[in-house]
């Protein structure tokens, strides 16, 4: 479920092209390219990850947070939320 | 707001700990102790300032957005979490 | 320059792995799987670029940053690697 | 043993700063303020953390890992760098 209608296909392009970066890591490795370039390229790739999973955590807030909330299920979802919120400092 | 009751009294608690930990890494300048025993007492301060923000995240999720969503107020509230959600990467 | 000389090898390997786990999120994505599975697997992506970004780094010290040192260009080496060690936080 | 001679004021400094954001949050807490801004407040004094470390770990690197370097100690030098760097995350 997304909101708004095209959040899904955000998240997707977004996810391509983190793919695309990741892949042009791996070039690098392959061409002996210099540690610290690499490690930026790296760096990029995690950053455009990050955007992608805030996208997706405020998509879920927006739904299906919202919606276990109205129905009485909150302590399920805090606790699914936190389990993201804590693995990702 | 806080839920369940003591959670206020363990977050206080917490943060008396932590300025404990920061306090010590001041001595440990002022003596001028190893660098990389320094930089391991800041990432334990560090570590604890945010277990004492998964606290407060938490309580906020469980009370105030909660409330939020229940009373038809849930953009605000996720622009607020998703504002801490972004910084604290 | 890489050294233990399998060093290459094993950070290629973990981008290829850290790729197969990115292609399993755009997957989850396209199947409209649960936010916080596809949230939790985004973790694990950026987990696994992590520790490879470690592995350059500390081939970097051994290596590059070793060298310069030796050669009396310590400034510029310290300044690349606080580049890296301030973006990654 | 800092280099140049003001780091060690520098940090001390920033140190000080950050503990009187510590306590500002403890007082936030006293004083039942909103938990968003509490949240906000204590990525300030993490931040201020990881900026002093920063400033900590550029000044190792250009004295006690560039000696270490130069008398042969190699090994051991890179392997504590890396136990800061690999924990930060």
């Amino acid at each position: 479920m997304y909101s708004p209608k095209n959040t899904k296909e955000r998240i997707h392009h977004r996810l391509k092209i983190s793919k695309g970066h990741l892949e042009k890591v791996i070039k690098m490795i392959e061409n002996d390219e210099y540690c610290i370039d690499i490690m930026h390229q790296i760096n990029a790739v995690e950053s455009g990850l990050k955007e992608t999973r805030n996208l997706v955590m405020e998509n879920h807030l927006k739904t299906c947070v919202a919606d276990a909330i109205k129905n009485g299920n909150q302590d399920e979802t805090v606790k699914e939320v936190m389990s993201v919120f804590k693995t990702k400092i």
